[in-house]
């Protein structure tokens, strides 16, 4: 491509378009080879990627984003509710305000891990060993620790010994034959943080989901919006539940007694 | 369930929660009854509904969302990739502004529709035969054109003949027998609009996506959120597309360059 | 303006501009003839209507913005908190949550007031006598009764007998000079809902706002953007108390307790 | 306080509240007090710093805000007006989505020069001398330079000689007795990193802003609020000026046709 080609063309996407008669998505025809021939979560990968998954792919990918859902009356589950007691008539705003707090605290740590290994592995160039990772996923620790700042992907307030999912991912990533040198470097990572600190930490969910992703191929950013998709769909719960048996206004109401009652 | 119990049990929710070994979601263990076992559509479904599709109705709610999930460089992509322009390290912030779109003009005629159909058969009563449905379909048609207000689900700007989406939807419903008295309704709807107006417009892809949802048994609130989640996958898209080939700066600029020539 | 230059002309705007040595807002230059020289609200005002208020006007648009600025504990104000919890790296995510909530609940009621009692001026005409803007305020409580409709701008769930910021923004207005047709109807309304319902409802401070705001010339679009103006100035302080002395972490923890205690 | 009263009152706010017959902010009397008596900047400062400013800050803190109200059809601004394209009935996500690019590349560098020049300030610890701060900004400078990251509140893609707000907030500063130690550290900056470099970059508007604001005595924080604000303002009057002279749609359609026409 030429300058001038390059130029011109700079006002592009290779993401889709239609004409009068089709729908085009990345190269494929929406209502003939894709409605009802392949799945939203396969569609939604291809988007991302330019290319659709294969079934092993389509299972892990499936599973991470199933993995994101939902965590219950969440600060995020609680924005999204809290905005649509004020403006019921435009959801888009309550599922904007829940996806909102989707940042360095929640759902923000599966882009992190993503970013974190991906240096790890950029440092230690183009077909490490084993032996490499583990020394690479050790020198990371100890300059996260020197430099006082967390390590991504490990701890969690609640499960503090095992989450649920992170087993559970790894055992899919295996089935599936989708393990890359991602999921491989944080449990590398997790190992090596027990033995210089001690103490045992597990891999939280959102990291290995980002480890996970990252293996798929994806960017940490992109990463970061699967979290976010998949969130969006237990917010749509959330906003059911909310217009059926509201706690907004309640919650308010209970909030301002208290802060009242406050010397 | 007595005033009291009730009331005692205002701050609580039914999709889900976790303890320290476990998520449960619509009360499945997520990890061993979700995660490599349900599709992240059919979880969506079930987070919204409380149960699992039939494999029929997750064969159409994922053509449904498939068909919503992106056209191009629309006025919501647009604004979701100019916001990733001034803040490129909250993607959060970049798919809310671009969810924020979603309202009366662009995704919202599918919460329209289904709201449309729904009053129309609320009124008519359960069970109402084909004749019935018909001549409610005119009712409302005729309704709306003294009004002068629009029809919804009807006509679309760039696909004026046919929404390649709508017959396609049509077809799905039929071979996963998931048509409903909605659907069928939504097409007495347009032969009314057609025979009363001497213009024929096409059922457009939002309006024949909420009569299929609100055929799967969906609020026109849930429906909404739906088209929502749809979107988000395309938004990702766009954002990955704009952090490797960026055209916010460049729109900027060609923008004010040609506003400041403006007299 | 010829077809043609209206054509060229649609990529433009009237607010300002710069270049490289000036910054233009409404005509006047920024640097010399509006900082130091004009109040920020003055030049809201201006940047909305395209001219610079009275001092009478200015004093009154200055109240109205303070009316509307802070409420305590809300759910717009908890939802930025709780967006904040989420995302502390990205303030802007935080306030765009709480301005979310600003819907048809909450700030909402300043644009309905106005929308409602423009479109009775309308149906008056232009010079409608007192006893005129009588009548047409008792039509439209009627009708709104008969709807059963609530009428915009009447009530407060804590400020049940009186709002306190009613009777001053009336004060104000009539010690400004700027108390006009709208102000003078929204009282008819609420004695006319009084006579028609046998209860007494204050004016509301929202309502207030929103009359005040049509009454010093701005639309009701406008208007509701002023709200969100205000609030933004609260949500400010929120959000920096909310940095210093957090509860979004907190609250979400007692909420989780309380709704897995229940059965 | 004792832990136990601390503990009984997390959930309170001094920002303000409210009883069946009164509003109090920063404890003052909303309508006796505050309403008519205050400006709305006046209030957005003592609700974000507790305390009223005097009439030298308010002129200063005035001036900073026009300084930031406006800058044409920005990213931010064209965004907020596709985003009301799409949803005119929901002005608040419109703003919302405006103010979400207030990120790193617009807006943010308000807070990141506050931030950067507390850093220098908390290095070199109170009751620096002016030789002090000369080399603490040099210092500073030549890090940033080692690091190859750019020194915040430098250069301007447009006003490349000379920001026009920055000589005036200087001259307010100067004029109003508000020059603290932050206005005078970034010219020092400048200074140096004209030395280091050879390239003479001017001091941006949003830079000597953010020293303004943290002069007057905010967090970066809180500075960035301010930002944020400020451009509440101008969005309004973008919004207004969309929805009587729109181009959401035709921006829309002229980037779809070109983008169609990309080979």
């Amino acid at each position: 491509m030429t300058k001038e080609e390059r130029d011109r063309g700079w006002l592009s996407t290779s993401i889709g378009g239609s004409t009068p008669t089709t729908i085009t998505v990345r190269g494929k025809d929406l209502a003939g080879e894709v409605m009802g021939e392949m799945s939203f979560a396969d569609l939604a990968f291809m988007l991302a990627s330019g290319r659709a998954p294969t079934d092993d792919e389509s299972r892990m990918f499936n599973a991470v984003l199933a993995s994101l859902a939902d965590h219950g009356l969440t600060p995020t589950a609680l924005a999204a509710r809290l905005t649509y007691t004020g403006a019921p008539e435009a959801m888009q705003g309550a599922i904007a305000a829940g996806l909102l707090g989707g940042g360095s605290i929640f759902l923000g740590p599966v882009e992190d891990t993503a970013r974190f290994l991906d240096r790890i592995l950029a440092d230690l160039g183009p077909g490490a060993t084993d032996a490499q990772l583990k020394s690479g996923a050790a020198d990371a620790v100890r300059v996260a620790a020197e430099a006082g700042s967390r390590v991504p992907g490990l701890g969690h307030p609640i499960h503090k010994v095992t989450d649920p999912r992170t087993p559970r991912l790894y055992e899919l990533a295996r089935e599936t034959g989708t393990e890359g040198p991602r999921l491989k470097l944080l449990s590398l990572v997790a190992d090596a943080h027990r033995e210089l600190s001690g103490k045992a930490l597990p891999i939280n969910g959102a990291g290995a989901a980002g480890a996970a992703l990252a293996d798929l191929g994806f960017t940490p950013l992109i990463a970061r919006g699967f979290a976010l998709l998949a969130r969006t769909a237990g917010l749509i719960a959330h906003l059911s539940e909310e217009s059926e048996s509201p706690i907004g206004m309640r919650l308010w109401k209970e909030v301002d007694k208290r802060a009242s009652e406050t010397p």
